[in-house]
């Protein structure tokens, strides 16, 4: 397996041009894409058109390239959008794109990637348990898939999967059954949490034993420190992209992970980058900074109210949603260091890492 | 001159427990208090109205303590607030206070404050040359009462004064001057850029020659790298709160300051303290952090639209002011080095250092 | 007993001039003032401090004139805020006097008024039934209080108590108790509900019954026609300001009240004037309009996100609370018949009329 | 000519199914459409990506009908969205369909409409007198188009066109010549104005002398009564949409027009209602409502600050952008007469009639 990873600009949600250019300058193939993580400038909330309009923009540039649909588009590859780009962050998009290994590899750990899908998520199941069986058994073709045998060698568990709708809630109620919640926008955190507990099941994170005595969006003390998940009202299963790192891989770019404490973390950021190879000087050089192929953290308020002590205010603000002040204030934090406000900083951190704490991966240039 | 410099959480913009606990402990005479140089947790726009609501509740309390009324309080004291604590920042107040030298001065430079007060500034002068001027005259005062012979032992001039008002138009349109502009927020920028022009000519940063030649709010490139203007509605004069060094000085503690190049500029952070006579480590540790006494900066949009070449969508949000983002991601950058939320960030840098940057100082424990 | 009504706007939160004017000119004698009910320009949410900073204004201005410190004031005056004036609503106090009956009634049913105290309320019994019980008894005190024989001559109940905080759910911690909801935010709704059924308790809207067969909160086909309840974090027991007519009155006003159906329900608005004995033209006349002493309504989102038919937006918005979106549009219909934007219109109906509807009352001269 | 009007709910900015069902049920011939004016979702600032996604959506489907492609729709149809439905207001479509006489006229005035483009505006043309000029042209030639003889028989001239952006000042920059505003957001106010002072001298609201006397954006009492303009980067060109009532139409409706005095003139909007021959009961009925085919509108802020006397908080409010709340309180009032929310509010007035005041158009079935 080969993995490349291009970052690109947008100028709007709907500015494909980076990526046409790269497909017309034959630096990418748009029949080797497997998937697509970017910011949009919306708002992020549940009003947050942006990833829509981005997604079909997107979807109509490579069904002309690849003569299908824009339907066929959205079954081949993986849409993966956060809305906000708060503070410094800057919308883009990066592209992943997947070929047979090149070469013979060289023995050394280099990145992988497995992209599996789960059966149909029923109403009745999501945010539940088998919600979060279905996610493990997709982890582990994920893994399979990327050719990586250890579990310790994931670094970024990227999930998106359904929530519950007003629809979903009254076909529920039309079949007799009963929904782990009956309010919309409540179910996201038992989605996401749901999610995250089967990445850390299909991970062995968590033991079968530990899993099925944790409540979900309950007991947050049980946890994936690798995943990062997203519900959307527009899905029915869930999207698994799995990052790590294989010998059978001939990628030039190698990931990493950490555990962010707090918004406010910087080295946390350093103990990323680390550990997927690059240290970073106490004012970082440019050199080292262009070797940072792409971050995806979490970004999430503090549950105690406090940040090394302080009074913190994200959770009163009525005028601003917290999830705003969080990425605006950890995107900054890394792009300090990075000297590149275009990160994939998203919000909701339910059974990914411990309460108030958040996980961030980077995948570095050989 | 000895100045102490103190710093207190806040519940809420009339908690004024903190300062309450100093004085009753004996740690702070509140016969002494200078100035009181804030953050609220407003939106820092021009309905927000805990500035007010702050500056009351502190009169209230120290007319208690001294027996005199909240005006008299208002008229020894001088109060600085910005609202707006976007990201991490924490609602907080750095309380000075001045006695005369304690012992026989070291002759080593120490913190000195001078503060002065311009006469009153007719609407017809706001904005305007007379207006940098009359700043101008009062920062030579500051400086006198400072102790500091050098101006480039200054590191930081705050200064607050008048804007226009649709009153104060009606009253220059009544005597049959003109006034700068006709638009009350309009004249925010030429209020907040005529005061700093004056700081830059009150300590020489610009001539004379440079002062007659420059546009106020127009010429951007001529600039003081160390004054921090904000203008109120409610004011008449100008109040200028003058911060720096002084072999002449017993204080505990030395100021410094930096030019952030744009709203990520951890070096700039790094600058600004070791300027102050504290060198941070790649990652500081608590030892370091805890001799920071009090971070005073301006956070800025890039006038470009990019930060670091990347687009930047702070100016075009209509949900969210562009001062709000621009808090918000320096604020994190700075904590995220100090280990510190409750920072002093505000915004809007006419004339304060190069479009696009902004003064950054800092107070550090000796 | 006569109770007079007097409005005045105000330019700021802080703006005690209207009442400072009518207090220098004999019309209102600070010593009758009993109550205080009016709209700031805040937010309305969690951090909205215009609320706070108007009563201590008003409370120092009444200080004054009484010769009382503010705290008395506050034990004397009731202060009811609303914070939000979205759209065209305007910042405005209406003022309530009481004096003892002016000569002798003459039969006819006028404006009445009672107020009465709860005793503390317990973190464990916020948004409880003993929450509710507490405020039925507190009505039954206010009808005496007010003169009002039949609870059906009540048109307006307006109850502000405690809600949950995180300090109070900590003392229930330690006292071993359970409290109805452990998220602060979330017991909003629990307490606004339980005073609500209080006071439908009280009136015997519902019989003792169906109170003990209702869950706050949860049965909301369970409500009070006349109630208007706020909560907040700094109240420690329930007040309550009811509102009538009696024949023992001889005050020149009458108040009446009717049901909203929904955010544009000028029709409700037309019912509530007509009650109080104002028949509104099809295109109301100065005359008219000018008889309108004041209105007191809530707005409310729409549960089924529907309005006549059409989808409503107010509850996906992610940038504008739906309680402003709601305040904004009653508020225009309620002024486009009045053509009096000073009206109070506040958020949140748990158990104040049925789902989706709300309460209006309307205070008209005679 | 034969105009219909049919008005669809839309589910989401993309979502179009309501016309896909009305051209499969033969409702609609797709054919015909010539424009499409609607309310998305947004904020309707500059960020708001909800009104591009909803064209985008709907050209694609038209594309699919027709056989052609989505540019090739772009051509044919126009489409005019304003974002944001605050308060009540409801995401929808009006479709427009234009055809040959349907039988003989029967010389009664009916609904007609003419469409016209203007040529290509260069940035230094506008916001000034040669933008304005252009739409005059296009505004005669639209009037022919639409077979109306005299100006007085139109209602509402809805026109789009180009607004500067740094992309077109730096191309005015590079050709030497001078733009009206080098601020982009700040020539809005310019682009808009022109295209209204240019429909006025179309029609013969203003003379060429008066026209060529007035500073545009400046000299605001001079106006046309009927005009509704917007600015986009994204246009080169100016596209306006003219609509009277001709005898020679055969077109079951009829519309009408009114100013609106401020955002709560219900009286203006039954002049409207009037004009366009449907005179309102006090409580409108269903079958008066019934006969409302839309209504077109736009909503301002009191220059004044002040609306019927009291103060408004519309232009201080530093979170909630002024034409948020105008539109959330106007669309309120409309709705609250015509019980349907579904209306076309949108911002930004400059000589659109008088300072404060606000053009309403109205379609009425026959």
């Amino acid at each position: 397996m080969h993995i490349s990873v291009h970052k690109i600009d947008m100028a709007s949600p709907s500015d494909v041009s980076g990526l046409a250019a790269l497909i017309d300058a034959g630096t990418v193939d748009p029949a080797n894409i497997i998937a697509l993580i970017g910011k949009t400038e919306g708002n992020g909330g549940a009003n947050d058109f942006t990833r829509g309009f981005a997604t079909l923009s997107y979807q109509l540039l490579l069904a002309k390239h690849l003569a299908i649909s824009p339907e066929e588009v959205g079954k081949r590859v993986a849409f993966v959008w956060s809305g906000g780009t708060e503070g410094v962050l800057s919308p883009h998009a990066t592209i992943l794109t997947r070929t047979p290994a090149q070469g013979k590899p060289d023995g050394s750990k280099r990145l992988a990637m497995g992209i599996a899908l789960s059966g149909t998520i029923a109403p009745e199941e999501i945010g539940t348990k088998r919600h979060a069986s279905a996610v493990a058994d997709a982890v582990q073709k994920a893994l399979l898939e990327a050719g990586i045998d250890r579990p310790e060698d994931v670094h970024y568990v990227q999930v998106k999967g359904p929530l519950l709708t007003p629809a979903s809630i009254a076909d529920a109620d039309r079949r007799g059954v009963t929904t782990a919640t009956r309010d919309p926008n409540g179910s996201k955190a038992f989605a996401r949490g749901a999610m995250a507990l089967g990445v850390a099941l299909g991970l062995g994170e968590v033991t079968q034993e530990a899993f099925d005595a944790t409540r979900i969006a309950g007991d947050l003390g049980v946890y994936s420190a690798v995943a990062s998940t997203s519900a959307g009202g527009e899905l029915v299963s869930c999207e698994i992209l799995l990052f790590g790192n294989s010998s059978r891989a001939t990628s030039p770019f190698r990931i990493g992970h950490a555990v962010l404490i707090d918004a406010i973390d910087a080295s946390g950021v350093r103990r990323a980058l680390a550990s997927a190879g690059l240290t970073l000087s106490a004012e970082p050089t440019g050199e080292e900074t262009s070797r940072i192929a792409a971050i995806f953290a979490k970004a999430e308020a503090s549950p105690t109210g406090k940040i090394r002590g302080h009074r913190n205010t994200m959770l009163s603000d009525a005028d601003i949603n917290y999830e705003r002040h969080a990425r605006a204030a950890l995107g900054a934090v890394i792009a300090s260091l990075t000297s590149d406000p275009a990160i994939f900083v998203s919000g909701g951190t339910e059974h990914q890492c411990a309460p108030g704490q958040a996980p961030i991966a980077a995948i570095i240039r050989l």
